[in-house]
């Protein structure tokens, strides 16, 4: 195996207005708390027995992986919204699945989008759902806007 | 350094309908047997005497470098194609390429493109081809379709 | 901790015309020195304490972690242009920021931007500067052209 396999992870979101849409992003990912690591896109399984935790502070520069949505957007008044959905197994020997979506629009909508989204993606693997998590952020952008929401990786 | 080098690849494909554009991208995942881990997208080598293994089922959760074409699309019946070419060199101290491409059309004139992208880049690089292998994958769309190709480095 | 932190990075970039946007990208990466690496996009701090050092070779199939800024353009004629600009805390304790910008246009506007993105990113944080560096490659496309610029982490 090239890396370890992640034995923790937690969620969270943020949003920001900011001067360019990477400053707005930079600012969501500073209100998540994860604004000064060096998080890697990755696409999107929390391995088993992977236990959530409560958001930590992250060392920072550290090469954080992550599964997550966002969106910026630089009309004004418009609303943007990002979730993710994490779902876990009945067997929990099998792994969790996480799902990311973001849209022009409010929270519920995205929410609702997503979590059907992770059960779909549940139901093609024949697996039932334990549990089902998520976290939404919505923002209406002032200027340049951004939100954010992530499921971040972690290990001892 | 920071990562391992990865020492073994292996090609995949698959394609899937789906929920979503996420979902039918994860049901290719799926059907390519590495939807149950975590792809950590990277540009495109293969690392010198790193060998071509058969695909083997990978721990779930795991971290995954590979380098992946996919498409998807919500155009009912549109075909679309996704294929990776991988060019090794006559010089095994030397690494190999890989190459991605994905398009609408058919199997054969995405094959014919990422097969001269990668012979193109060898060339840049001034080195013999001694293997061009290449995995190119077709699909004809239901409501929303994706299909995808990848290069998964690994390594004991 | 799921990856080593870098304690090392470096500047780098380079331009190239290529076969398709995916070569003439492969292009920008081997006149920048990493063309022959499997890079892993991340966005986006140093690590305190990361010493910047001149662009070394790194072994080929590596992978390695960088923060870069891209662009390709089929617009014979056009002038594209890629940042990055890394802006250092004063207290060597705090991380530092890298920012990315590319855009149509030319060198001194990319860089006036990138530049701007890191000093309001620092603002953001409350945290002044010690230190603003930037690398910034503009090109004129000949059929398909491609610019980068990059900070590469690093360490032994």
């Amino acid at each position: 195996m090239i890396f370890k396999i992640p034995t923790q992870y937690f969620l969270v979101s943020g949003v920001s207005d900011g001067y360019t849409p990477l400053n707005a992003f930079d600012g969501a990912l500073l209100q998540a708390g994860i604004g000064n690591t060096n998080i890697v896109k990755m696409s999107s399984i929390v391995p088993p027995h992977c236990k959530r935790i409560a958001p930590i502070p992250l060392p920072p520069g550290s090469l954080v992986p992550a599964a997550y949505a966002a969106i910026t957007s630089d009309v004004p008044g418009e609303i943007i919204s990002a979730g993710v959905a994490v779902a876990l197994p009945e067997d929990e020997n099998q792994n969790g699945l996480i799902m990311e979506y973001s849209a022009k629009g409010e929270r519920l909508k995205i929410e609702e989008t997503v979590r059907n989204m992770a059960i779909e993606g549940m139901k093609l693997r024949g697996w039932k759902i334990r549990d089902l998590q998520t976290v939404i952020s919505e923002f209406q952008v002032k200027r340049v806007g951004a939100t954010l929401a992530a499921v971040v990786l972690w290990g001892e």
